[in-house]
């Protein structure tokens, strides 16, 4: 990609605070924002954005690159024989992604719905277990090399199988994050492991062996899922990994009394552990205006879109704002506001991005659309839109321009 | 519209059950299905579907058409001082109200959205009460008369304000439905009336005088909207009225045991009274699967969109039947069929359409879109899509045509 030196300019541009502004990329970022000019001679080649809405591309926080069936044949969902089971699950995953087209292909289909409607930046967890050892990593691995100049991406290490439970799971995750892999993952100590401090004395342990940060799948609910957070918070605070830790889905945190979530938020803050979700549709969730009135970190991510978990899925993070707002009750603007900083600014938070925003010096990574202002455009979703990649078109309309 | 004895062929549809098919349209109703034939020489202006899904065009069972503020200027939302307040929302309504563009203009806005999206059959609400009058139904009764070519709609006389609490309403419903009202409507006949027999009786009471349906809009919850329920279907079954009432919303049937849900369910299936939900994000509703297991007709709809009592809605119901999808966790194809059927031949049914359906002798009332099938389309919600009304294109890609 060819935009070491190259200068455009980006003209009209509706910003958050509804101004419109001139923008100008030099070399892939924001080397000047200035209210618009409407100069009778516009600099060769400037894109007019007429008044579109700016946002700095979407943060895509928690996303399965090589489990999706997405463009590959349709598979109806098979259900647990007796209640929703992750072993019974893990199970049927592994049968169907032997039926399924290549790993790589489907990684691609995925991470090119996603550019197509926004998001630049991603962590995707990938399997690690003593079935598929270090194949989905590797594979993935490829993936991410071969899409660097399209999309930041950061892959978690994530124990699908356990790591007590599966063997040789915790030497494979070693490996996994020698390969490249930027994060350790974890999938519910208890429930899953049978073993909180054992399941995260091997993630922490790793984390700081290979350093690195921390996101772990936390389902469990209620007061036992409480338990596990504050376990995870205490390590992090004791290891001074503020900002490096997410739990990821934490329902247990909406479970709990309005009291009991007062005093998680505090930990939350105070140990710099971020919470992820995707605003289930079924059950609770994390309270995501509490947290944040808290300090938390609150982010974003799909989750599985069309995968062997669930059918559902777009790679449409501003659907995904929509959703959290709906799913929240966000109905004042500074709510929609909150729903769209959860798979923006606060993802970018969340995974620690360099230069991210609508700011000087920042990466010119943005999507302009049909919106009046941030509340309308996390109502609307408007499917029309352009999706820039350091200042250089690479999606029109939900789809790569390329 | 000239479509008494026009003729149309419609090549390579995909039936839901996922066979091709070539449809012929004549006087705006499908005479004939056969399997595709790839002829060599199709018919002259045969429409080549190309193997697009075809589904009846959907049923917006749940709108209003008088409040909406979609396309006129965005309207922050305004919350209640302490805890949601009807009679405060409804206050609310009136002064913005007083503010937005003309009525028929807004109307218009909606209706077209909702017909860009596939919607060729609607039942909208429309607010009788002292303050306004008839006056917003003598202007959405031009509307639907202006419309009336396009899309069939019922108008549902609605007490926003209550009927014993506002002076003179029971007068003017009866007044609305003299004037082309379809249905008598309601509103919370305890928490908002404080009188359920008082307000039924008005209800009830005009049915029967006028000839016409019933669909009241229930949100009292858990065992107090269970006694509102109790009572709608000893009153529909007394008057044998099974088919023609409805509860919307209807909230407290998602607040109770499973025990009393099934009671509940096989009380409104014996006494044929059907349940409208939208699935709101934030709280219970009605579950779906248990009652259409019993029975009961659920259908769908959008509710409010952009308006005074909150910012979302878009006018799409296969978008809705997603979300009915997502809320009640429906994963397997069978599930996502039925969020399909809820926004088409259970709406149809709740309202008691004449001639619906992909079916010889039905009204060419039609989507089509780029899906392998229903759960597809569900999942997907693809917004290219075609619509036609008696065979003829009304709406491509989510716009009008026209």
């Amino acid at each position: 990609m060819d935009c070491i030196l190259r200068q455009t300019h980006f003209l009209n541009a509706r910003l958050a605070d509804g101004s419109l502004a001139d923008l100008t990329v030099t070399g892939g970022r924001f080397s000047a924002i200035a209210p618009a000019a409407n100069a009778a001679a516009p600099p060769a080649g400037a894109v007019d954005l007429a008044g579109q809405l700016v946002l700095p591309a979407f943060v895509e926080g928690h996303i399965h690159l090589d489990t999706s069936f997405y463009g590959d044949a349709w598979r109806p969902h098979i259900p647990c024989t007796d209640g929703f089971d992750v072993r019974e699950r893990v199970a049927f995953q592994m049968r169907s992604l032997e039926q399924a087209a290549p790993m790589d292909e489907r990684a691609k289909n995925q991470l090119e719905l996603c550019v197509g409607h926004g998001s630049l930046a991603m962590r995707s967890h990938v399997m690690v277990d003593a079935a598929v050892g270090l194949k989905h990593v590797e594979t993935i691995l490829g993936v991410r090399e071969k899409y660097r100049e399209l999309i930041d991406i950061q892959l978690v290490a994530f124990p699908q199988s356990g790591i007590l439970s599966s063997p040789r799971t915790a030497e494979l995750l070693d490996e996994a994050l020698k390969l490249g892999c930027d994060l350790i993952g974890g999938l519910d100590p208890a429930s899953f492991d049978r073993d909180v401090n054992g399941h995260l004395d091997v993630v922490f342990g790793l984390a700081e062996r290979r350093g690195v940060g921390v996101d772990i799948h936390l389902h469990d609910g209620g007061t036992l899922g409480l338990f596990e957070i504050e376990e995870i918070c205490a390590r992090t605070a004791a290891m001074s990994m503020q900002g490096k830790v997410a739990v990821s889905h934490a329902y247990a945190l909406g479970h709990i009394s309005a009291d009991t979530l007062a005093r998680a938020g505090e930990m939350l803050a105070a140990s710099g552990v971020a919470i992820m979700t995707n605003a289930p549709g079924n059950h609770p969730f994390p309270p995501v205006a509490a947290l944040r009135k808290a300090g938390v970190t609150v982010f974003a991510g799909s989750d599985n879109i069309r995968d062997s978990w669930w059918p559902y899925g777009d790679g449409d993070m501003l659907n995904r704002a929509n959703m959290i707002g709906y799913r929240s009750g966000f109905y004042e603007d500074r709510e929609l506001e909150a729903a769209c900083d959860l798979v923006s600014h606060a993802g970018a938070k969340a995974l620690g991005l360099e230069g991210y925003g609508i700011a000087v010096g920042a990466k010119a990574d943005f999507v302009a659309l049909k919106a009046e202002h941030v509340p309308e455009a996390v109502v609307a979703v408007p499917r029309e839109r352009t999706v820039f990649r350091r200042g250089m078109l690479v999606a029109r309309d939900s789809r790569m321009t390329s």
